[in-house]
């Protein structure tokens, strides 16, 4: 395929992807397929010679349609949302256009700089405190990651390479095995599979501390399990907070939990994952209050700020910590400007993309009020949900909804539910996933793509309820 | 922007692509500007108020072209190549629209399906041998990484996992942080820094064996650093061979490495990032021979197979081994065929983008032909440059010219080619990075661009000897 025939192609794929977008919601959300079904639609080898890209196009409906299921349909309520925009879509294509690979500021410096000056224009838009930002002299910043469980990972690293050096610094004679045998970090029992996947990662022991009636993890909980652990010679040395737990929206309380950490040094993380976009927005930035005590903090934009994955934001308040935790610095990679900010220092890959546009486009595209508005918006739908349920009897809210989430379940026993949340999936109109809340099976209601309104959400409250009316019937 | 102005936009994007591509050669392939240049080019903070596209485009040349270094110009030659092709393009834009975020098979079938067979497909062209692919009963597998580095590093944990699991049945009183602080993992002394980095983040001793005169490992080096290390109570696990490495494009001997490894007890992964591409044809395959003998094999279709970055291809034997690592079930993410392939227990993040769209498009746009003529045609390239620097008296060759990578220097003092390199890249014609080689400091010739003609290899030659001509004059 030649330049020419990428300009026709490339026009009629930008056609394709505003009609698929435009059209999702005559799409079924969630496909019938089997497992194994693609197999058996295409070769069972690449091809010797090549072919029309007719043949190849024709294929998206024929082969990969029918087993899609359609994140960005309004009747997507799955997970968590993933972001999908049209600025984002396009300077993904300029991105991929560069291909550049960012390694280093020599392998690209309008990739590094970007990058810098964009986190720089997010953290402001946060009001994170100014210690995380990398300005023109500040020691903090930021930098993209691909994932949240990236960053919960590196933050973990570095506190673990931190605290080692602080106790040979004190020890000289002690090993790093045998420091790092001592070790716990924790995270709220509330915590997503991947905190505890960067402690298995990291070959470090991980407790889960106990959260209130609210999900959240409280300062005294911490503090009791500290105390216990250090009674029996263990070394605290990281907490994972969460703002916005994935099964319920909760929030650990930064405001007492900080102090502690701070007290006691242990490195605190914050992971925002979802509820972090929402904090542009004044009436929610209090839940980001006690930022402050935190060593580093991730939320990702490729949730819910109109940022295509991947696109995974972290700030740290020094630099150095996270970058002398890994450091390599072989000839081939050497250059005139090694200071000039590296951030394959700051991640597991060494090799990254040129993310950075996404953010620049969203980001003038909507400005800061319609990157607000469109948060706001989806709150809206939540409460408008929330208030459905809440207006039928049978029903009952599991958790509060602050954000875009709605926990909610049927008043009854767990294979109520169960069986519920069958029913609802099996009619694939709408797509929803469960969590499990204090003992309980909760159906879980996220608001989540770009283009649901009102009368999506209607419409999935009457078809739920309707599914409800009587959900023994065929089980 | 809604979809119309989407349409317009993006049929703009695909013309300034095409464009960019198409007249690469005439920019200027390393870029002039200082560290911070960018910074003082936009605004300090995002803005309130949404921005029209025209404003935003404009600044691709204005603030971000002049930053970029052109790893796609036909006078780049740095470093290795990174795929950029414009059905790689195409299936980019396919992904990005549909957005699904692929860490379960439930979370997109297609997404997780498709994937499996392009690397089954991709296996096949390599000629792994039949355990390496998943058809539809194997034990085996394999899975896209976003980087070599991850691969390495999975493989890694994978082989902590599975010594520590086996010790543990034999002496179940032995715990876990004793074990691992007796493991040691072995990698060539040329192994890219991303294996030693793997074994900081895993918290794990990595030592490296020296290579002969081809810079290669061989079976004794190892044999011999295993004798010394088991007599001192250490227990060898892992071993990384490199076919291809970054510093000479050298090849460890694995028909020599596998057979001790597997006596041994110890996992052999291979990492043939940038070489792994060339196996597809039948005169480059022997370089593979010893596969057999491995436990994990990873190279980058992202380098130089045509694939635009991230897609890096990794394969196991035994699934179970990378999956029984890193397995966690949260309820939000079980689903109806929890045994249908889960391609997030394979890595480190959760998430994962469609990254299979790129595969399948570019081999059937190319068919295995087309992809085996791009790799002979770069060789062919690298074979014509070694012809150049061979037949000027002042030079030599520094290592086997095997694929699409020259070494090179004046003969000489190391001072001398670092002021030969020095001129070369601040004339700004041709871009080029060094490395080290038994002490030398070697120039590296990296044929890089797809549309990298003979005519560019003359015209950068003609340049070097011209600047080689004195080289102490502005030193």
């Amino acid at each position: 395929m030649d330049a020419a025939e990428f300009r026709r192609r490339g026009k009629e794929m930008v056609d394709y992807v505003a009609d698929y977008l435009e059209n999702i919601e005559k799409r079924q959300v969630y496909p019938d397929v089997e497992p194994g079904y693609l197999r058996s639609l295409i070769p069972e080898e690449a091809p010797e010679e090549a072919e029309s890209y007719e043949d190849v196009f024709k294929d998206i409906e024929r082969v990969i349609m029918p087993g899609v299921t359609h994140w960005h349909s309004p009747y997507f309520y799955a997970y968590f949302p993933t972001a999908n925009s049209f600025p984002a879509m396009l300077a993904d294509m300029l991105c991929g256009a560069i291909g550049c690979i960012g390694f280093s500021w020599a392998a690209s410096p309008a990739c590094t700089e970007l990058e810098t000056v964009m986190l720089d224009w997010l953290g402001k838009m946060l009001k994170l405190p100014e210690d995380f930002l990398a300005g023109t002299e500040g020691r903090g910043g930021g930098v993209i990651q691909g994932t949240a469980s990236e960053a919960t990972l590196i933050a973990l690293l570095a506190a673990r390479s931190k605290i080692v050096k602080l106790i040979q610094a004190d020890h000289p004679d002690r090993s790093e095995t045998h420091i790092i045998s001592k070790l716990v970090a924790y995270s709220s029992d509330q915590a997503h599979s991947s905190v505890e996947r960067a402690g298995l990662i990291g070959g470090l022991r991980m407790k889960k501390i106990p959260t209130d009636n609210k999900f959240s993890v409280r300062g005294d909980a911490l503090q009791k399990v500290l105390e216990e652990d250090r009674a029996t010679g263990l070394i605290p040395f990281f907490f994972c907070a969460t703002l916005g737990t994935t099964p319920s929206c909760a929030f650990d309380c930064v405001t007492e939990l900080g102090p502690i950490c701070n007290a006691e040094k242990i490195w605190m993380h914050i992971d925002a994952a979802y509820a972090g976009s929402a904090f542009i927005c004044p009436e929610f930035r209090p839940l980001l209050n006690g930022i402050e005590f935190a060593d580093s903090f991730n939320f990702n934009p490729h949730k819910w700020l109109l940022v295509n994955f991947d696109c995974s934001a972290m700030w740290v308040k020094n630099r150095s910590d996270i970058i002398g935790a890994f450091k390599m610095e072989p000839l081939y990679l050497k250059h005139d400007h090694q200071e000039s900010g590296n951030h394959s220092h700051w991640q597991i890959p060494l090799g990254r993309r040129f993310r950075s546009l996404k953010i620049w486009f969203v980001f003038r595209m909507y400005g800061l009020k319609g990157l607000q508005a469109y948060i706001r918006k989806h709150v809206g739908l939540a409460k408008e949900f929330e208030s459905l349920v809440r207006a039928d009897q049978r029903f009952e809210i599991s958790a509060d909804v602050v954000l875009g989430l709605v926990c909610f379940r049927l008043k009854g026993s767990n294979e109520l539910n169960e069986t519920l949340l069958k029913r609802i999936n099996n009619a694939r109109k709408i797509h929803l996933v469960p969590c499990q809340l204090a003992g309980k099976f909760v159906l879980r209601f996220a608001v989540c793509a770009r283009t649901t309104e009102s009368r999506h959400v209607q419409e999935a409250w009457c078809h739920i309820s309707h599914l409800a009316s009587d959900p023994q019937r065929d089980h």
